[in-house]
This record gives C-alpha cells, structure tokens and sequence, in this order.
C-alpha cells in the first residue's frame, strides 16, 4: 500500500542510484531538475520525527553523500536537500529530496514569500514557545 | 565576516531557541512563517558536504528535536526542513531550515516545476551516471 515500500521490496521498479542496510535512494520520477533523487528509510517510517536515533546518523550520511554524487554527476554548481514532513508531503513514507541546483535554473519557490514578525514581542513571545517546547522533547 | 559566527560568538543577537555543544538554533528574521528557525553548526563549515562525519548524528537528532519542538509550540500540522547548498544559499556557513507548516498555508513553490525524463534511455543513463559518482564519495 506504499509506494516506497514496494519500490523497496523490489515489485516496483525504480532507478536505484545508492543502497546500503538501512536506506535506499532513487531517481524521482518527477523531477525538479534531472538527477533530482529521493533517499529513503528501508524500514517504513512516516516522517522525520519517526526516525529512530539509532538511524540518523546513517542516513544522513548517505544524504550527504548523495549531494556530493549527484553534483558531480551531474556538474551541478549546488544542491537543494529537502524534506516535507506530512504537509506538501506526496507519499507517507519518510523522503529526503536531494536536487541538483545551478545558477538561473528558475527555481525560486523556497525563498517567496517571506514575511516579518510584526513586533520585538511577538518574536520574542515565538522564541519562548519555541524554546520551552525543544527542551521537553525527548 | 560571517553572521552566523556572529550570532554563535554573541556578537550580534538572535533569538536563540536551542543549543548545545556543536550546534546552535535560532528564529530566522524574515521567516515563510513564525517559528521559522535555523539549525547551524557551531564551527564554521560552509555546505552540507563539509559537515563532519562525527558531528552528523548530533546535528541532524537536533533539526528533528527542533522540528517536533517547532510543530507544537506553533500548533502546525508539518513541518518543512531545507537546506541550501552554494545555490539559493544567502549565508555561506551551513544551515537548516525548520519550518512550520499548516494545510493552505500558502507555500507551493517547492513542488513546482516538476519536469520529466525525455527517455528511458535518458533516465537510465542518469542513474548509472549517479550511482557510479555515489559508488566512488568517500
């Protein structure tokens, strides 16, 4: 019932392009830019926050390690690496996206549109929330 | 000569919502939304690619505390994690975003403008070229 998981287990197929114990990365099939790729947990978790400790670093090595590979691969000049977690978020199964980027290739989106707190107290009154509920997570 | 190393030696101030030995975050001044943070690493590295293998783990364990922390302090549905590298990237020392996210908050740059592959042939070459590039990262 996932995508992913499928993809994974081998009954769909998919341009595998790294692979390891715990992780799996493919071309994406829609991509932002050629060589655009997705990594992937090979256990089925939902987002970010689902990622045991245990995993992380791995697979954010693997991550970074992509980034580098697909650059040369590709001459790209950068790299866009990038997750939505449940909002904007296609398939239910955790994806780092990791995009080729180069100078003037028209992608803007990220960067529109910011906004301004509308005054010191209120950052400072986001800060607080912000800070609080950081330090009860465990 | 770089803001980030500012804001770590307190130097210039921010809104500082967590930190711990190697890492330091901290409410971007012109946020998508409110809460919008940054995760940096407290040494200077410029790119996801010269983050080190050691500091991996911790980094990445806290943008997800951050992520969760973010979510419900801002009671959003989601979460948007990026990083820029070299292209789109206005501050040359490297950085997470962590952005909250809600159902038609808005935001739809990300997933425009998907493209496609012109040819099996093409998606085929592209993989190979990838997974060799991958294959040879150390």
């Amino acid at each position: 019932m996932c995508v992913f998981c499928d993809i994974i287990r081998g009954d769909l197929s998919a341009h595998i392009v790294f692979e390891d114990d715990v992780s799996l990365a493919f071309l994406d099939t829609r991509p932002l830019f050629p060589g655009h790729s997705l990594v992937v947990p090979k256990e089925h978790l939902e987002t970010l926050s689902d990622l045991p400790q245990e995993l992380i670093g791995g697979f954010f090595s693997n991550v970074q390690r992509l980034g580098v590979g697909i650059e040369r691969a590709t001459g790209a000049e950068g790299t866009f690496v990038a997750m939505n977690n449940r909002i904007s978020q296609s398939v239910p199964h955790f994806h780092t996206h990791v995009v080729p980027r180069r100078r003037k290739d028209g992608l803007r989106g990220f960067f529109w549109p910011r906004t301004r707190y509308g005054s010191e107290a209120e950052v400072d009154a986001m800060a607080s929330a912000i800070r609080e509920a950081v330090r009860v997570v465990h």
